[in-house]
Order: C-alpha cells, then structure tokens, then sequence
C-alpha cells in the first residue's frame, strides 16, 4: 500500500511527524495515530504530557552524564555502589542493560557515543574529558570500558586507554564473550553478566581481529 | 534485556505510555523516547503539536464517516466522484488503501469495525443505520461490500445484505482469488478452492501488468 491520499492534512501531519521517529514507518505510523485518535482524550494528554514533561525537565547527572531526574543521578548519589570503579558505556541504554543483569556495584560514565570519523564524531564530541577529570582525582581504582565490540568502540577504547594509563588505574575491558559486530543494547542478561564478571585487563595486545 | 531500572521517573513515564501502542513494546518505546530526547525543542514540539493538534480538530464526514478536516469530507464532497456508487469498508485505511489503487472512483461508507461477538461488538455499534439511510434516498445504485476476507467481515456482509437487499440496489462483494505474486503451494484449501469456483475466462485482456 503506498499512502498518497490523506483524507485529512491534519492526519497527514501526525503521521509524517510519527514516521521520523527511528523504525517507523508511513504505515506503522499511520497505524499508531489512529490507535491514538480512537483512544480517549484523557489518555492521548497522559501520552503527549509524558512526552513534554521529559522533555521539559530531564536533567543529566553533572557527574556521569546519565539521564537523572535529579542534579546527580540516584546511582552517583548511592552510598551503596562501589565508587572506585567506574564503567564506561555509549548511552544510557548501556546503563539500563547492565543495571538489569545485577553484576555491577560500581559506577558510570556516559560518554554520549563512540569516536566515528565517519559520522563526525570526534573526542570533543563525547564526554572524554570528564572521565579523565574524575580519574585524575585518584579515588577511582579501576575503569571498565563496556563499549560495543565493534571498530567504533575500540578505536574509543584505545584512545581513552592512551589517556588514563598514567593514573594509577587499572583499565579492564568486557570479557568478549561478546560476539564481534553485536551491539550492547541486543546482548541477553547472562552473556552480559558473564562478559562484566569474565573482563581482561586491556592492553596493546588486544585487538579486533 | 528487561528493563527494570529506569534511571528516571520521567524517562519511566513517557517509556511506559509509548509502549501502550500497538506493537510498541518496551525497548523500541525506549529507543523512540531517546530518539525524541535528543532532538531539538522545536522538533519535539512539532511532534507533539501534530497530535494534538488531531486529536482537537479531527472531524469526521459526516455523510461516510472518513476522517476529514472538513464537515463533509474531500471525498463525498467532490464532482467528480461517481455518486450512485458507494464502497462499504472497515476504517479509514481500507478507503486510503482502495484510493491508492486509483481504481474507485465512487463514495465510501466507514463502518467503523465489522461486527464481532467475541469482540462484543453488534450492529448498532457500527454506522449501519447511516449506510441504510444513505441506500433508501434512491441515488445508489451499487454497494461494493469490502469488508475483510473473516467470519467477522462475511457476518457483517450478510448483516448488511439483508438490511438493503429490498432496495433497488445491486449488492456487490470484492474477487475472491489468488492474490497477485502468490505461489498457488502457499495459498491455503479455502481461497484455492472458491478461485477454482469462481474462475474466469482467459483472454488478452487478462495480462499482469
């Protein structure tokens, strides 16, 4: 089915704007906004309230760069982590898959991606210097860098490597267990559990192929 | 991955209402809120305005019962639609759908659903009356029934046929057959065999293009 012929402009405008959204298609979209418009008003308002409000008031821990409704987010703020280890993770949705396998006590840091030359990311577009600022603070003992196992996350690993190896700081990488090529988001619990408790020191030897 | 530890109530809230809609599950929801996150203010806005936006001032025709954004619909309301015509269908996408094939040039009537008991839907919760209404004025002289190929859609045929079969109207039903690029192995017994009943004469008008 292609869909030229909107009954309605208004329509037309929900749906494109639903078809932005990464995956979505016209016919997914057009799908989900009459769901929408057969729901009652009050949910539709609980829908685009829930929207706008995290938009409006979202805050990003100052310390680790995670999502956090609060200045610091609740696990920088816990007495209860370890805070001599710190885990280094693309994006939030790291920070949520690893919380969810229950084998990690330490911190994060988020560096908001991995160096691409390709896409235009460079060092300065991520949260590196941070990192180093919190190392260099001497309380932390060990850096995890649980990036996805692919030419973007290594080159990120090296680079971060070469920065903080002069700190008196072990960096350990996920025991790859870890297929080659997989992203983070897509591991299950266990491999991922495993790949935390299983990580290598890192070092030069360690290599893609 | 199960997402238990959402690192934001907010976050929490606009994941959860994303995946009320059908076939959003948890992970795409959340993919798609932080998808939102990042973009602009302006494109959120936009996003959330278009909706609104239709949920407010969404009309519906009130002759078919299509979406619109007028009190008559573009379709009902146009000369150059053939008015003693009028296709029966589920929603508002079996009209887009039939349009998109650029092959009707007549009026529609929107049902609204077709009547299903394990549903607890009847035929007073359809927009049949409105259809029998528009029938008894005399002007149509053809009802294309083009309801889904189900139980539910050939009760709702029947329903419908006896309702209007005393009026000087000729009840017609989509071609039943192999659907185009089909191979016959995977068409199922009852499709198969009403093609075979209902086969047509070959001739050179019969081409796929």
């Amino acid at each position: 089915m292609q869909i030229h012929t909107y009954p309605s402009k208004l329509l037309e405008n929900a749906v494109e704007e639903f078809a932005k959204l990464p995956g979505i298609g016209r016919r997914t979209a057009l799908r989900l906004v009459l769901h929408l418009l057969r729901q009652p008003q009050a949910e539709v308002d609980r829908f685009l309230t829930s929207l706008n409000e995290l938009k409006t008031n979202i805050k990003f821990c100052s310390v680790c760069h995670n999502i956090s409704d609060t200045e610091v987010c609740t696990i920088c703020s816990s007495s209860s982590r370890d805070r001599s280890t710190i885990c280094v993770v693309e994006s939030i949705r790291e920070v949520m898959s690893i919380e969810s396998t229950m084998q990690y006590k330490g911190l994060y840091h988020v560096l908001g991606g991995v160096i691409s030359p390709m896409d235009g990311i460079g060092p300065s577009d991520l949260a590196i210097n941070s990192l180093i600022e919190r190392v260099s603070k001497g309380d932390v003992n060990e850096v995890i860098m649980a990036l996805s196992a692919t030419t973007e996350g290594d080159t990120t690993n090296f680079y971060i490597y070469k920065k903080i190896k002069d700190f008196p700081v072990m960096v350990t990488t996920l025991a790859r267990g870890v297929a080659f090529g997989n992203e983070l988001e897509y591991t299950d619990e266990i491999t991922l559990g495993r790949a935390l408790l299983n990580r290598v020191r890192f070092d030069n030897s360690f290599s893609v192929e």
